[in-house]
Order: C-alpha cells, then structure tokens, then sequence
C-alpha cells in the first residue's frame, strides 16, 4: 500500500474545527487506500505564546529549556489531531519526536535531522493506524527535546516521507500553491502545476514563504515529490518535483521579491590587498550574512566604493561592526540605506536560454528603474532596486517573461 | 548533602512573576546547602484549557491522546522554572516524566507511580544541578505519557522524595497549613504545627483540598516527612509526620465538613436476605461509592427503610440505577436530598479517649441540629446534617473540644 505524509501548519490547526476539518481530509486520504503520517505543527499563536513566555522569565534563556517549552504546543495539536480522527472513526495514535524517535544532532533552537528510526511507526501504519507525528522537534543525543527552528515542521514532514519512502508529501498551507509572482501584487499571476526543486529552492530563498528553504533542499536530495496546496479549498495544487517530470520548461517560472534586505555602501576605502577581509572577516563573525556585492574603482585610481546587501534583521549590528572597525577597514563614509527591495526571475529553462538579463534590465530600464545591484545564480537573476517600484518591476517583468494568464 | 524536595501548584506558578518567586525560594534553599529537586503543576487554567479543548474535540476521547495533550502543561512549567532559576544565577535543568524516567502502570488518566529511577537525576542533582520535574505524569509501560489524574502533582512530590530519600518533601500552596477547621468558616481556627499523617489522611479523604489523599498514603506507607506551607507568605507551615514525633496530642486535631454529599432513602423495602446485594450490587457496577450506611426497621417488623449516602457527583447515576432496578429491590418509595453535609471530627488521640462521639452528639443536640446518620473510624466521626447548620456545627465543635484559638 502506498504511504502518504500530509503536512498541516499551524493556521491549518489553529482551532478545534480546523483540527476536526483536517480529520476529514486525512480520512479521506485513508479511505482512498494510502498509508498516511500526519505531521502538524502549534496550533497558531501557540508557539508566540510560548516563545513569549520564555522571553520574560529571561531574554537570554537557556536553547534546551526553550526547546522543552515550545516543543508543547505540537504535542497538542497531535493528541488533539488523534482524537478528532477517532471521532471520524479512524484509528490513530500521536507520536512526539521522542517516541518514534526522530534524531537530531541536539543544536538547540536549530537542530538537524540525523535520522528518523520509522520501524515502530511503520508498523503501527501497516497495521491501519495513522501515525499523527509532531512536527518541529526532535530528541537530541542527549535524550533532551531539541527543536528544528522555525518553519520546521516542514523539514519533519519531507524527513519522514523520505525515511517511510512516501510516494508522496503534501504541505497543506494557507495558500493553495505557487504562483508565478505575488498574487496580491500581479492579478495576472497564475498558479504552478508544477516547479522543479531548484526553482523551489530559490523562491524559498529569496523570500517566498510557501516552504521552508531546508525542507525544499532535503526533498531535492531525497528526491521526495512534494506537493504545495490548500487546506481550506479542495484542489490540487503545485507539485515540486524533478526537472525531468516538467515536459514543457518555461525559460522563467517565477518573478518574485524580497524587501528583507538593506544596503550599505562605504565610500573610499583603500584599495589594497587584504581590505575585503578586513570589511566581510569581522560581519561574518558577527554572524552577519552578505548577499550582493559591487567594488567601484574610484576616481583616483587608488581607492573603491564598496556596496553590499544583507538581511534587514541584521541592519544595526552590521552597522555596529563597521562602525567599530572603521580605523582597521579605513573608509572615509558609510551609506546606508533600508528602502530597497530585490526582484528576481527564476527558471530552470535559463540554463539553455540566453538573453534572461538582459530581457530583465531591458524591461527595467524602459520603466526608469534603476538597478542598484546584480547578482545572478545558473537559474536566476536578481536585481536590488528602490522600494517604491517593488510593484511597477515585479508586474512589468512578469508580463515581459510571458507570465500573465490568459 | 541533604536532599529536599519542593513542589509548587497552579497558583504558585500561575504568572511569570509568581515562577520568578519561586525560583527564589528555591535558590534559598540551594544556598542553605540542599540538593533540591522541584516538582511543578502547570500553570493555573492551563490544564483547564487544555481539558477544555479535548471536550470540543470530543466527550469521548481516547485517554492515551488526552494525557499526549495535558502533560504538556507541566511540560512548559518545567522550562520556565529551570529558565527562571538561570537567571537567578542557580543551575538548573527540566526533567519530564518520560525522561526521568517516572515509570507508571500506564492507566491513563488516572495512572499509578510503579517506579521512579532517579540514577541520572540523583548525579545531577549531586554536581549542584537543580533537578525541575514535570508532576502529574510519567510513562507508561507502552513508551506513552499517562497523567496522574487531579492533583497528582502532590503524589509525584512525595514519590521523588521517597525515591530520592531526601529528608523532606514541602509543598507549597495557596494556604499556609492545616488548620483545625476552615478558617473561613471558624475565626478561631489555628494553624497546627504537626499533624500524623492518618489524622490528614482522614481530612483529606473528608474534602479538606490541602493535600491529595494517594500522596498521604504514599507519605505514609514510605515515611516521608511532609510540610504543607504557603508560597506567597515566608513561614513554617504544617509538618505531617509520624505519630511519635507528636509530643502532646491532642484527642481532636480538627473538625472538618465535606459539602460533597448527597442521601437517598429507600422506604418500605422488603425485609429479606440479599436486599442489600440487590441495592448495592447496582451501584458499585455503576461505579458509585456509597459512605454511610442506615437501616431502620418499619413498624410492620417485615420491611425496613434504608439511609445511604453519596458523592454528589453520583447523585444523578445512582437515582438512575435504583429507579431502574426498583422492581428487583423492590421497595416502595424513594426520597433523596442534595442539601446534606458531612460533619467530622478527627484526631489520633480518639484511640485512648473514650467520649469523644458522646461530646459531638451532645454537643449538636444542645444546638437543635438533627443528626442523620453516623459513621466512624479509630480516629474519626462524621455525622451527616442538614446543609443549613454546617457553619454553626463546625463552630460549636470547634469550641466543644477546645480548639479555639486563645
């Protein structure tokens, strides 16, 4: 029999009648034949709360207590889940991440996935009985509760489809798949029947928040088909799958954007070997990740213009550490600047096509759209732009790749 | 080093704030030189919700499940505490049932303590770690949670510190001690220093809510000397100990009052041997305790009219059953009451004094109250009144055997 993992976040769960809404959808899973594993995640608000809990006995509390604490509000959405499905009059039993067990390597707060030991779980399936499996946690070597961070439940779920060898795992989420842009912002968007892991694996990290980039990564290296659809409409959604399933490749799947990002230029700095250690050593170290980069030769010959991108959560500290190292660095002035937003296109048919960028500064230009930065990967470019086009580029590419529905 | 064990309820952990506290309280006893390990109750109207959820889910869920979903309130408690003792420079780490581990028969819902190995806690605790345990719960043989049912927080208390062999277990609560009677009810009621632990079993099987009664009878039977005191005030409270260590005893420790009561008479039942079995029978497969017991025979000399009485949580199914099986009994009429209350006095010191039932009776007769029924132990009598006089026997008991305060 095949086995199936359904996946259901937290808004999925986040009362008693979705609970007992999501009941009916498993069983109707069951009753079409499969096998099913559910993995939920805290029913919504839960995980702020506790989060927030811990926060005021102590900002700076201890990853293992706070992961004992958060790890509860998934292992009420099983017991609850479980009993909802009894009601259904289908068998199943809940499963914290300790009991199957689902190994972690114990890094509190972010833990990975070791390995998951499914023969009693499996078992338990075979014998017709959902497993209704806890997502976001696991059991570290040392026997303590450790949680995957946030969005984890997603990496629980395509873990255990890979370790029960699913034919399938289906991320129920509050939108009902993947979209060539934005629909809030393109109306002409249209909805994905299906996407390669790369392109998923870019949206994901350019700031699409339909999967968890992890989970994305582990499908593709575990090759789990995953399906992105809707908990609360009845209709397929988009499938991430293997290149080789997508017959007719677009050259551009997706235009999207990400307004988590800032820019900071220093003006001057010496040019001399040595000095972007001195800029990115110290960032790094404060944990600071940089995305985009441009080195302008200055007018004399002998000093630069440097600018770069990073994360807007890490704005301040950044800020902080470059401020510290001026002396060591040796710029003359730092520009900063958070009102800019990166819009990308991505598509796997980019690897036979050429003239992808250049469509996409074309188009930009036309519409007077100064490009701040570039940066472009095997399937993607993307561009930093000022904020207040965010809209104006998105839909003006969007129609310039041949997106727009009909 | 000396071990100690301290459990805090619902209340004393209710809000962040009152978990700071205790995590103070703690850190006292730490620095007065003990190897203390803490049990904690969910935070009050925790358990409640969580109670709350499984009912809409469904009235009849699976108990595995219902014990997966409300362990979790202890759960966070512990989190919390062992966060809150860090920030107080104390350490610290949580323990849950299942990793104690805290081995039970694995009745869920209302489970029983078989074993508690407390090898790895015990080196914990003796490296200056202060051992946080989730109360209320353990595991089951089946690798499952299973709860303790109400209260057994106070149970896990006393079964670590049996376990642990400390030197004494304090619970801390919303009061200060046990008192002679209510305090609400009698002004002169005064705290007692020490009470034996068959004095308090009594009183708690009689309704007083300071201590659960399985974790008397666990102090009892393993001698672990209990103090019962407030975790808002900074006082001694009430030590339950062995009846040597009470010097002076008094020949009645306390008057008590359960409201939890309820009578049904039976008129005119026929007078034949087995109407008892055919009365009773019923009941108990109904799952209803019956406390007192009264048979008076009718002038007729061939049938009686029977007096018993109940919880009055069974008062619905127990009318139900005996209207059910009135043919079988075979009695006439049925009259029932809710508006009852059982009266008590206790005291070890009833074992060699006589006069004691004598005292109590004149003592409510001079006070015009009826008495409806009696029963008694070594050390206990509890007549049955009506609801209207409860106030007024307490107080005139109180002060018959010379327990007012001076």
């Amino acid at each position: 029999m095949a086995r199936l993992v359904m996946k259901f976040g937290g808004t999925s769960v986040g009362t008693i009648e979705r609970i007992k809404n999501v009941a009916r959808k498993v069983k109707r899973e069951v009753e079409a034949g499969n096998e099913v594993a559910v993995v939920v995640s805290a029913m919504s608000g839960e995980t702020n709360k506790l989060v927030d809990f811990c926060n005021q006995i102590s900002p700076l509390h201890d990853q293992r207590e706070y992961d004992a604490v958060v790890a509860t509000g998934e292992q009420v959405t099983t017991g609850l889940l479980a009993m909802a499905l009894h009601a259904e009059g289908v068998k199943a039993r809940s499963w914290q991440g300790w009991q199957v067990p689902i190994n972690t390597d114990g890094a509190h707060g972010k833990a990975r996935i070791m390995s998951i030991d499914t023969t009693a779980m499996a078992a338990d399936m075979a014998a017709g009985t959902v497993a209704v499996v806890a997502g976001f946690q696991g059991v570290g070597p040392n026997r303590r509760l450790s949680t995957l961070g946030r969005g984890g439940s997603d990496t629980s779920a395509v873990a255990l489809a890979a370790a029960l060898g699913a034919r399938q795992c289906d991320i129920y989420t509050d939108v009902d798949g993947v979209y060539t842009a934005d629909p809030r912002i393109v109306t002409a968007a249209r909805k994905l029947d299906k996407i390669t892991y790369e392109e998923m694996l870019e949206l994901a990290s350019l700031g699409a928040k339909v999967l968890q980039t992890r989970s994305v990564e582990m499908a593709m290296n575990h090759r789990v088909r995953v399906q992105v659809l809707s908990s609360l409409v009845d209709k397929p959604g988009t499938m991430v799958v293997d290149e080789e399933e997508i017959v007719e490749k677009q050259i551009v799947s997706g235009v999207t954007y990400s307004s988590d990002e800032a820019k900071i230029t220093l003006l001057r700095v010496a040019d001399r070997p040595g000095v972007a250690a001195a800029i990115f050593g110290p960032l790094a170290e404060a944990g600071v990740n940089v995305d985009m980069i441009i080195q302008n030769i200055a007018e004399d010959g002998r000093h630069t213009d440097l600018t770069f991108t990073i994360g807007r959560a890490d704005y301040e500290r950044a800020l902080d550490v470059l401020t510290r190292e001026k002396a060591s660095i040796g710029f003359e002035k730092m520009l900063h600047d958070k009102n800019v937003v990166k819009v990308s296109v991505v598509g796997v048919g980019m690897r036979s096509h050429t003239g992808v960028a250049r469509r996409m500064f074309q188009t930009l230009a036309e519409k007077n759209i100064n490009i701040q930065a570039i940066t472009t990967s095997e399937i993607k470019v993307s561009v930093l732009i000022g904020a207040d086009y965010t809209e104006l580029a998105v839909r003006s590419l969007h129609s310039a790749f041949d997106l727009d529905a009909a």
